[in-house]
C-alpha cells in the first residue's frame, strides 16, 4: 500500500503533530520526512500543495496541514 | 477503543478532509459532528480546544486542525 508522508521541520507543534498521526494511521504507513534537514526535499513538498508544516500528503494526492508550525518559506530561510 | 472525534461544518474544506481522514483512520474509528446541524456540540469542541473546523479531536485528547475551512465563530454566527 502507498504511504503517506508525513512533511514536518522538527518545531514543537510538528513533533506532537506527528506522535498523534502515527498513533492515529501507524508508523508503518508513514513516511516521515524532515525538510529543515532534508532541504532537497522542499520543492517535492511544495509541489505537492504542502504550505506549512506539519503537514501530511495522503496516498491519494491530497495534502493535510496539521495546525501551524511554521511556513514552507520559512523552512527555507 | 475509544473514538476520535471529527468536527466539521459541512464546508468544501471540511467535507474533502473528512473523506481523508476516513480513508486514513477508518469510519468504524471516527465519531463524525455537524456543529452546524448540532450547535449545543460547539461548546463541547471549544472546550476540547477546538478553534476551526475541520477539525480531528484525537482519542488522548489533542486536536489537530485540518486545513482551514471555518472559524468556530463562523461557524456559531
Amino acid at each position: 500500500m502507498k504511504k503517506s508522508i508525513f512533511y514536518h521541520a522538527g518545531c514543537p507543534v510538528c513533533i506532537s503533530a506527528e506522535h498523534e498521526i502515527i498513533s492515529l494511521i501507524g508508523a508503518e504507513r508513514i513516511e516521515i520526512v524532515h525538510i529543515g534537514e532534508e532541504k532537497k526535499r522542499i520543492s517535492e513538498a511544495e509541489n505537492a500543495g504542502v504550505q506549512s508544516v506539519p503537514a501530511l500528503l495522503t496516498p491519494n494526492g491530497h495534502v493535510l496541514h496539521l495546525n501551524f508550525g511554521a511556513s514552507i518559506e520559512a523552512v527555507k530561510a
